[in-house]
């Protein structure tokens, strides 16, 4: 079971703007790829594209942000569960800055994502119970790890 | 003075996912568009290149997405002033459809915003009130308009 | 029968980069923007969801660039039919400022594009004869129409 | 001095589209990282901030598609150095996607890149020999390695 994973991206030209630094909606791009890769590290995709396969859209996104990256910056992005409730997760994200004398913390989000799967008589996505063979391999992070 | 703009935007082809419908980091950038054109309609720009000019970073952003939007959908951007501080503003957004039937309401998000400029001495970015040629045209939405 | 179509759009913010101009593969946007508008006019959606509808895919494209576009600009994209052959389409684009004293060229284009039915038996994409229904729509543009 | 670098690079989601592949402006994106990867691997950097600094902007560029690439598929990006001139390079690009039992081309495609620098007395970019630095670091591809 797991409950964290860590992944290093380098900002890339066009994520920046021109203010100088990267555009904030990049910074949700960031922490999706931590999910992405926490999910790949489980030995999941989160694309099936079995159809019966579960979907996660997201459903409370936010962002609070401290700092500003720029171009070439190398980022770590690390991902904490908070909550793995029957239909649903929530995830905690931190961004820091690893290319500086002192690795400083630049946004911290979240995700709240939906466990939902397409209904075959109706064609519309449902909000079903987190498969048991995904739900076995996630858990909670323990309490100290959150921050408040 | 204004407190509140709308805008409409079509959903372009590279702002979906192969989920089919547009990605979630889009819906900050729609939001962002109102916030902008919203500054333009006050004879303002978001991007004031002179050096002196002040600048608004994003500090708190955040949104509740409660259903898709799909290319070629024709999308209404609300804002909302929902606080004007003195060194900040808080902006409420709201995205409908309209090219239903029925309007649909597709997410809701909010941006807390500050009031920058450049430190002459430091070269850094700090908190100062907003001018006075700017805050004269802003006002708070009355309360019945906003979200409780 | 139709030959040509015209779009406007402002530059947005995120499609700036740290040059302080618009990065350059959104030139591409823009450009396609025009193609996805053409179709619309013509009563038609460059995105099908029926599955025998043809698509679209891009075989080759490119861009001659000769100016810069910045946030706030106002851009006309025009599109001329170059050719329509059996089972492609060759579009050429201009992209001008239209919000400056003299409206100016900033960037030619060119997309090839195939058109593609997937093969029920296989699943894989295969070329096929533009359908009469869109053929009979789409006509080249006169000889003095398109840049030599 | 180097003709030559290759950089590789997973896909991330917000590069889908609707048709479930990448959006060719993405193909893009992907060969300017292995041409700022090739300035870094050379101590160098596409942006300098030195206000004499040189500039690299895009004045043609195109691309070839052959293939798609999809969610999580590992693109490998090359970079040639097809020619250097005087006062602009010319790079060629092959993606492969490396995440399949046989590594397969995607897609070719060409950058023509000016050196520029800002003229102090009229603030306007003008092109400018390669400074030397930067040039004998720089060699074209020996024509056996070019594709014809």
């Amino acid at each position: 079971m797991a409950c964290k994973f860590t992944v290093t991206r380098r900002v890339e030209f066009p994520e920046t703007d021109l203010s100088g630094a990267v555009h904030f909606a990049n910074f949700y791009r960031y922490m999706e790829l931590a999910e992405h890769a926490f999910f790949r590290s489980l030995g999941l995709s989160i694309h099936d594209p079995a159809p019966e396969a579960v979907k996660w859209p997201r459903v409370r996104v936010s962002c609070d942000i401290s700092g500003r990256l720029e171009f070439e910056d190398e980022i770590e992005i690390q991902l904490l569960v908070r909550e793995r409730r029957a239909r649903s997760i929530v995830y905690d994200f931190t961004l820091r800055k690893l290319n500086r004398q002192t690795p400083s913390e630049v946004a911290r989000g979240s995700f709240a994502v939906a466990c939902v799967r397409k209904d075959a008589a109706t064609g519309a996505m449902r909000s079903v119970p987190i498969p048991e063979s995904i739900a076995r391999l996630i858990e909670p992070a323990p309490t100290e790890l959150l921050a408040s």
